[in-house]
């Protein structure tokens, strides 16, 4: 491998092992679990999951990678705040799920470490020329962190700090 | 930059942004706010804080840059639980936290992109061939995603999520 390929090969790393962890506390619970909130008062362990599932979808077009998948999700998980709107139910939800991390996988594995560094889709050629960081692995490494964030709150459901 | 220079650097930049969120969250609170828990019967703001410092302080070692510089703060908030055993005061902390990442992003910025794909310290040579990913770079980014972590639970106690 080369430093390149091994820079890129831990990032993906950390990305799945994120991924494994959610699958963890979320997709191999049984549905009722899922109802309960983080803390008294705080959002419940199923809109998390939904909240990732949107956010990990809208990846699609911001990676360049395609449409997204399913951008009503947005309205659930994203657009509004916990209990404000149906949802769909956790089986619909786990579908969905592995069916952009999967896409996502897909897409990464095609990449070279020269396309990781090229821009992502919302900054433009010009405003990328001064401000090459906005390029597409740090986006994979803030989402990583972003899956992170909400870990560290779901396991307060488990009773784990 | 070169494709590698630039992988590298999101990292970086990754790193330092969840340093800037944590100051936000502690190193910029009155101390008495300190004392909160982040949700009823869960660890208070200044535990989570002492935990990210001694954890952050462990790299050194862990990076191969030295000795750690503050080993007295594992026992205070790594072995033991929160209320367990005295600590010290959110002043002191702030020092602590202060000093130990100004000397993590001295020792960060030394090093070339070769560098960060070297074994870290904890890893024998000849493990090391068989898992070439047992690396400094994995270890940077496993460790960014452990402060977003405790930021998502941090979070909780602003209201926010």
């Amino acid at each position: 491998m080369t430093t390149e390929t091994s820079l890129v090969d831990s990032a993906l790393r950390n990305w799945n092992q994120q991924i494994e962890r959610l699958n963890k506390v979320f997709a191999l619970r049984p549905e009722p679990q899922l109802q309960q909130e983080i803390a008294p008062g705080k959002n419940r362990l199923i809109y998390i999951w939904g909240h990732l599932t949107s956010v990990n979808d809208a990846l699609i077009p911001l990676l360049g990678f395609g449409e997204r998948l399913h951008p009503e999700l947005d309205a659930m998980f994203v657009k509004n705040a916990d209990r404000a709107v149906p949802i769909i139910s956790a089986e619909d939800l786990k579908h969905r799920w592995n069916e952009i991390n999967e896409r996502l996988a897909a897409e990464f594995a095609k990449l070279s470490p020269a396309d990781w560094v090229q821009k992502h889709t919302t900054v433009s050629e010009e405003d990328f020329k001064k401000e090459p960081h906005r390029n597409r692995f740090n986006v994979l490494l803030s989402r990583t962190g972003h899956m992170a964030y909400h870990i560290g709150q779901a396991m307060l459901a488990s009773g784990q700090e």
